[in-house]
């Protein structure tokens, strides 16, 4: 089996040996920041984008990122040349360093990993999903941060409803997923997204952009009384791309079988995809 | 200078080595609980309210302590007869552990680290302390997990308004402090604090305690008006034990000195404290 490199400390590394002192602020505090996409037969999708994203969420965590985008364009180049993988998943990490009092941040320590990508089975896209529906709107939810708390403590709740993700809402008002952004295919065919109180995911910019060449699009407020009126729904990220949304609780979405636009969206942001190469 | 052993892995080694690999769920997503508490001279103070608290705080993030109470409490020992420290305080980690696919939680990471503790400098006491007010609630609150990004966030901006903390409120009723909670003495000598959204601390219920002996006690809504009508305020930790407030935001609370109340039940808890020796 290959040893896959990581980045870290400044240099590549075989991966299983990379660590963190524990006085690190991810560790003592959950401090940190990160962004991830897809690398392709070598070349990583709409990185401007993802770039852009981890910068931002670095400047409004108050982190100051150890290179410069030039330098970060150079690593992310040499470890996916060194790790060689025909689908990928490259993750940026940037923790809050290593604090003498266990608070205070210090000089941040930047992580990239790149590990083999799965993307969703073709079943599950045929398919589509249920999902689940809890009350909570993340702490700062256009960042980028480390914290998945709640996403990750609601897991055996999902699986138990036979349920595939949760989707957030505070008073009946959706925003988003733990690691997807949502939409939803009005009975008039637009296309909706929440617009607040969620991460400006790449993928949901892209489905935007593309719904907007056929359909009318909207970012504005979505209640759960709208998508019981829903014809379709889906969710979108990075690794799952567009997947179709059937059930959403007790309630059937359009005629339980995944959307026509939906589908046509999915093709869609797959030929864009291979455009990036 | 002394090298301080942690509890790490299992075993205790040296503290600048203890390392965790960066696939751990803490530096994934920020996925932990913790607990920290005070030694004296070797004696751990309130310990069983903090070892309740942590395996509390473990269990309703669906995390399982790797070791149970007793065998904990033997490794506390060990570790403070390893560093002897004249003052120190014991923090206890639990990670969400090596993860596999970066969120599905695994086995978790147990680490015990003992740090040199040094209490408020005697003059804050004296004058008290400025606080300014932050609009937030924490999404866990009534658990002690790792997630401070608000609160690390927020410390420039205390700097800059010469402040000492940040109280959070919601609609203008306050909880607590990022690391410790809040407490006022009212015109009739009631000392009150916050009901919900606090994490319950353990210097908390014993100043709820001792405050009982003489005074009427509250645990109820406080709102930032309520602060304004305040005679004293104080916030409380296990660090900080009482510290007076003296000001919130613009405006002066009581004298602007530290209140003789507040006096009282600080004498009071380290006479508690003494009696833990």
């Amino acid at each position: 089996m290959q040893t896959l490199q990581a980045y870290i400390h400044g240099l590549l590394q075989p991966y299983n040996q990379a660590t963190l002192h524990i006085s690190d602020l991810a560790i003592q505090r959950g401090y940190g920041i990160f962004d991830f996409f897809k690398v392709t037969e070598g070349k990583p999708m709409f990185l401007d984008d993802y770039l852009a994203r981890f910068y931002r969420s670095a400047e409004r965590m108050e982190m100051v990122v150890p290179i410069d985008e030039a330098a970060l364009r150079d690593t992310i180049a040499q470890l996916i040349k060194a790790n060689n993988l025909p689908l990928s998943g490259v993750k940026i990490i940037l923790t809050g360093g290593y604090s003498s009092n266990g608070y205070d941040p210090e000089k941040p320590n930047l992580i990239l990993t790149e590990q083999p990508l799965t993307l969703p089975d073709q079943t599950i896209v045929n398919n589509g999903i249920k999902v689940i529906t809890h009350s909570h709107v993340r702490e700062l939810p256009t960042i980028k941060t480390i914290n998945y708390a709640m996403g990750i403590r609601l897991i055996r709740e999902i699986r138990a409803a036979g349920a595939a993700d949760a989707l957030y809402h505070q008073n009946g008002i959706v925003s988003e997923f733990p690691r997807c952004n949502f939409f939803i295919v009005t009975k008039d065919e637009t296309i909706v997204t929440p617009a607040e109180n969620v991460l400006p995911g790449v993928t949901r910019k892209n489905v935007l952009q593309l719904a907007a060449r056929k359909y009318k699009t909207e970012e504005r407020t979505i209640t759960i009384a709208d998508i019981a009126q829903a014809r379709e729904a889906f969710l979108t990220s990075t690794t799952k791309r567009i997947l179709p949304i059937v059930q959403v609780d007790d309630k059937i979405i359009g005629t339980g079988k995944p959307g026509e636009i939906t589908k046509e969206l999915l093709a869609d942001l797959i030929e864009l995809e291979k455009r990036q190469l």
